[in-house]
Order: structure tokens, then sequence, then C-alpha cells
């Protein structure tokens, strides 16, 4: 028997958790959907974050990262419409205004308040529309889907998912929301992700488990190339289902959660009609496969054929090549799925509708060997549409 | 008076060129249009070339740079519809062949050939095609305009430019071809370009003239950020001038012609709609400016938004942060044209509709200034629209 679970909902699967959404006018002054999220554990949360590695960081971005240093929490508030990103010094008073609404909304320290932002870039954050909206937001432990919806930008649909898991230990359960689509990059783009669990874990351990899971899941998703100021992974943990796993067992579930939820993003990419993994095998290096399969995910021609459905090879070896890693280009392999397109650096013998039908489903594999050495890596890409285009002619 | 006159024509307008061109059938077995151009001097040359720095290295690059490692040259052959790219072993014999070829044609050493090759990767070179096509080659004084024409790929326009220079030790001309549209990258893209001229200069002075040139032109310019595998620039010299110009004038010259060159690949990139300069100033190190450089003219989000007239900043802005390279947020400047769009880190207070009127033109200038140097670097590159995702969606 398998002893993980999905299960339904996300940020209020959990014990413990409640959420909620509220219309504010964030971005245009008419509160005509929701753009205020509010994500609180009924009691005091062990806590980590993983944060942009932009220099360029947004407001919020910072305050949330000073807020989760001390390893406590208590909720997470966030909104979309607009970034708090490139506001100076009064974006970053707005930030901590924002903590300091919410705290006094639910009666706790600010010090204890996530704050995240996303949607535009340079632009004031309204607060008192913000202030506004706060005492209209209803908890509740059914507001998850709410919250997921209200920090939605592009992305079309929320994003959750959530598991119960069994160990020798007890069972805790694990569960998320995320919003992405446009500027989305490894080392995370403009994506937010807010997980709760009732495990009971120590900061220091949330900490670990939340770096090994990232590195694993939302650092190998990549639509554009482009890495937002605002992104952030945050992750609270209450301790109410009593049970403290094993940590292989809540690496295992924060695995499978995190997993979840960056491919949702990749799915949800702007414009996207393909999903598409490369792996890189046959490297020196981790490193190498890693460079090698970021330049052919980032590729503008390769992710162009991949819309036109063509199960184009030479702009893949040629992504390879000037990805600047040691290569022998007689020694590659080149495959869509199982179907050899290149061998030894040459077209390989595969008939073309073959490789053709592969390249025509939704989602499909692409892997490298560069037969060099034994390390490998993966990321999963999309295409690029004359839609993305379209999406991103300016506002 | 300047002592820099543009004149017509392209690799013919030195003394003691000719040029020629013909339909051969090389992509599809239909002879419709030129695909096999031959340029020529009447007496030996030095020569020059810089490559691709792409790991995977066609099949010509790699007899060309064997070739003009001897510092000497008589003729260049090149073709469209098949770039002999990943083609394995075959494709090294197909590049000699077709020097062996134009040896024959011309009576002179095939070591002396250098040869170029663009358009589909990874499909066998018919070289019996061009064995057949080559006799019907007419050389002439007037043909270097059927030879721009031939090499084109998803060029809309042939590319030429030539000047006459006048020094104190004499008179000389310089001029040449080139080739760009997609793949256009810094370190040399799909573009191939050959240059000619009636100085009398060693293969040595050649050469590093050839280099800085390059560097200040060709190695400037970024359509889509793919870098292809067959980037060629070749200088011939034959000294039929009698004119030995002081290295300086030389480099002048070569200089305006490269520039102008390179400026027409950009303004011909596939489904272009926007010539942008992107300069970078007040950097630690020309290194760092030219990162930020390159991280704005390859972040697709800044490129779609210019395709939209856009004067976004906030996607500039993210481009610099994520490049990596240390900066100080709340100093940097940023300028359409002469316009502040963006002052110590935030908006300025220059009217959007300025703005817009400056993104709305065919070509401006981005600047960014970062405040943490006296180091500049600038790139030349281009909107990213849907016609050029249309125009990639494969073949």
């Amino acid at each position: 028997m398998n002893p993980m679970k999905k299960i339904s909902g996300g940020v209020c699967a959990a014990r413990g958790f409640l959420a909620g959404a509220a219309a504010c006018g964030i971005k245009s002054g008419q509160a005509t959907r929701d753009d205020l999220a509010l994500v609180v554990s009924e009691s005091p949360c062990a806590a980590a974050g993983t944060f942009t590695t932009n220099r360029v960081k947004a407001a919020p971005v910072r305050v949330s990262m000073e807020h989760v240093k001390r390893g406590r929490a208590r909720a997470v508030v966030l909104n979309s419409g607009n970034a708090n990103a490139c506001t100076g010094p009064q974006g970053l008073e707005d930030a901590r205004s924002m903590c300091d609404l919410a705290a006094a909304r639910l009666d706790v320290p600010a010090s204890g308040i996530l704050v995240c932002s996303t949607g535009r870039i340079g632009v004031p954050l309204p607060v008192p529309r913000i202030a506004a909206g706060l005492p209209g937001l209803a908890l509740s432990r059914t507001g998850g889907k709410a919250a997921a919806a209200a920090i939605m930008t592009s992305d079309t649909f929320a994003k959750e998912f959530a598991i119960d898991m069994k160990t020798s230990r007890g069972s805790f359960r694990l569960g998320g929301m995320a919003k992405g689509a446009g500027m989305i990059d490894p080392n995370m783009a403009t994506m937010l992700c807010v997980l709760t669990t009732d495990a009971a874990i120590s900061a220091p351990a949330l900490r670990s488990a939340l770096r090994l899971a990232v590195s694993e899941s939302f650092n190998r998703i990549t639509v554009d190339g482009d890495m937002s100021t605002n992104d952030t992974v945050l992750l609270l943990a209450n301790g109410l289902s009593a049970c403290a796993p094993d940590p292989r067992d809540f690496a295992a579930a924060l695995g499978e959660v995190t997993r979840a939820l960056a491919r949702m993003i990749v799915q949800d990419g702007e414009g996207v009609s393909r999903f598409v993994e490369v792996e890189v095998v046959g490297a020196r290096s981790e490193r190498d496969a890693r460079t090698a399969a970021e330049a052919i995910a980032n590729s503008t021609l390769v992710k162009c054929a991949w819309a036109g459905g063509d199960p184009n090879w030479g702009r893949i070896l040629d992504a390879v090549g000037y990805s600047g890693i040691p290569m022998d280009e007689s020694k590659v392999g080149i495959f869509y799925d199982k179907l050899a397109v290149v061998t030894g650096g040459v077209a390989a013998k595969t008939s073309f509708e073959k490789l053709r039908a592969v390249a025509a489903k939704k989602t499909f594999k692409v892997t490298v060997d560069l037969h060099a050495g034994r390390a490998s890596y993966f990321v999963w890409t999309t295409d690029l549409t004359e839609e993305y285009v379209r999406l991103n002619l300016g506002e």
C-alpha cells in the first residue's frame, strides 16, 4: 500500500490552517475579482522560505526574508495585481504596512506575518485599498481554493495540491497553492507558493527539506528564461498532527507536492501548447548537464520548433554546442521519447513521421546523451507560441 | 573632407575581385533561385577569418579554419539551402569536395579556397548538384550583388557595403557582403560575411584588425540569443591598390564596413519591427556592462514589450537583476533615447506618452546607468514578434 495519498484541497488540507480571499481593486481600483489572500495557522508554526536570486528583489521578498529568519511564522498575506517591486523605500514601508494590517486583523505580532506580492512592477502598492478590503476577508477551513484563485495573474487555473502521508510515526498532511504563468525560469520566477503542513518538525529541518525540494521542482522549470523579482516559496509547519516524521518521509511528501505544483505552473505557462521534459544524460558533471539542459530549454528557436510540432534536432544540438560545455559532437545521441533522432552526432534512421507523432503530443520528453560521463539533469519547459508574444506585447 | 567615402557595390568594389552566382537546387533539387556564390581575387591574397565559438562547428567552418591558418587564400565558395552541419565525417568530405570543385573551376590549389554554408542543419550536402551548377557560374566585376543574393536564407534583402578610403599613403577600397536573419547572437550567429580589400596588408595585421572589428560589430548583435554552428567572417586582401595603409586607417575603414553590415543584419532579423541599441554605462567593468546588456537584449519579455511599442522598464530592471552582476538597485537610471524612465531605481516623472512615442519608433536606444563605475558596453538588438515565432515554427 502506498503510504502517500492525494487528497483534495491545498493550503487548508493540513489541520489547523484557515484561508480566505477578498477583492480590493489593487490593480485598477475596481474590486471585480479577489486579489488579496490570507493563510493562517491556528497555532504558531515553524517556518522556512526560499526566494528569488535576482539582485533586484521586490520589497515583500525583503520583508519576508527578514521575518522568516526567526524560523517562526503565523500567517502569510498575499496580493496579486501589484508586485511592489522597484518601488524604493516607499515600497519597503508598504510591504511592512501590509504585514501590520494582517497582524492587526489576526491579533498576532507583525513579525509573524510573511508577505508576497505579484503583478505589475514599479507601481506603488495601494495600501489603503488593502486596508479597506482586509476586514471583509472571511477566513475558513474551506477558503484555500479562494486564496489560490486570488493570487492568480495570467494563470488560467488555480493551482492546489495536497497529500496525506502515513508513516511508522503516525500520519501528517501537506498541501499548498502556487501561481506562475510568465517570467518562469530556474531559480524561481514570478512564482509564488505557500505550503502548509501539520507535521511536527523543527525550523532547521524544515529549511533543509525545503531547499532540497525546491532544487528538484521549482528550480527545474523554465517557461521564458526570465527570472522574477518576487519569487517566493514558503513552508509553514504547525505540528498539529502530533506526528514528527522521519526526515526521509517528510522529504518524500514535500517532493511530491512541490513537483506537482511545479508541473502545473509549466502546464499553465503563458500561451503554452506543449510540456517538454528535457533531460541531459551521460554528462561529465551535473553542472554540465544542467548548463546544456537549460540552454536547450531556453532556446527561442528550439521552443518555436516545438510550437510547430517539429521534432527538430539541429537547433537542439546547436544549443548544446553554444552552452559552452566540453562535448564531442560525434558522440551525441538525441531522443524524442524513446525514438532516436540523432545517433553519433548525425541524423538517426528513425522515420520522420514517427518522430513527428511524438512532437505533436501535448507532453513529451527530449533526452540528450553526451556519452561523456554518468551525470544527468532534467528541466521541465514549454514551447514558445505566437500567443505568448501576444500576451506579452506590453501593458 | 572626410577621407572615407561610401561607394556602390560589395565584394567586387575593391580592385581585382570577381564574383558570381548560380542556381543548383541545393535545398529542393529545383534550381529556382541562385544558391551558390563564388568570390575570387585575380591574384593571391592575404587572408584572415573569425568563426563561431559554438562547440558544434559545421564542416565548412572546420575546413575554412584549416585553410585560412596559412594566411593566404584566393577565393571563397558559398552556398545557401544547406548548412552542412551535424553531418559527421561525410560532411567534412563534402566540404572538401566543394573546395576541390571550386579549385578546379578556377584552376588554383584547393588549399586556397575558403568555404561557407548556410541553411538546414543535419542534411547531407548534395555535392553532385554543386558540381553540376558550378560550370554555369559566370564570374564578373559586377557579380557581387548576385553573390550577395545567392547566400540569403530568410533574409529579405541582399546586404552589401563598400567604401573608398583616402590616406596619406594612397587610397584603397574595402567592401563586403553578409547574410543574417535568424540565429543571431553575439559571438556570431548564422551569419556569413565576406570582406575584400585591395589594400596591401600582411596576414598577421589583417588578423588582428579583423578580430577588433568583429568584436565591435558582429559580436554586438543579437536577434534571438541562438548562436549558430556556421558563423564565419572572412577577409581577403590582394594589395592591388598598391596602398599599404597605416593600421589605424585600415581599422577605421574595416570598422565602418563591418558595423554597416552588422546593422543591416539586425534590421533584417526575422520578423523584426524594431532596431534597439542597448547600452549599459556606469558599470564597474566592461564585463559587467556586457553581461547586463546581453541579458536585456536576450530577454524574451523585454523584446515582447518592445514589439508592442511599450516603453517597459520593469522587465529591463528585472533582466539586469538576474544577469547576476553586482548592482545597487536604488542607484539605477534607465533612459529611452534621452528620456528618463527610471531614476534611482524607481519610476521617473517623465510622462508615459513621451516615453511611448520613443518606443513606438522603428529605431531607439535604451541606456541603463548603473552608477557603479565608468565602464560601458552596447549591443544592437531587436524586438520579438509573433511573426518571428511564425517563421520558426519548424520546417
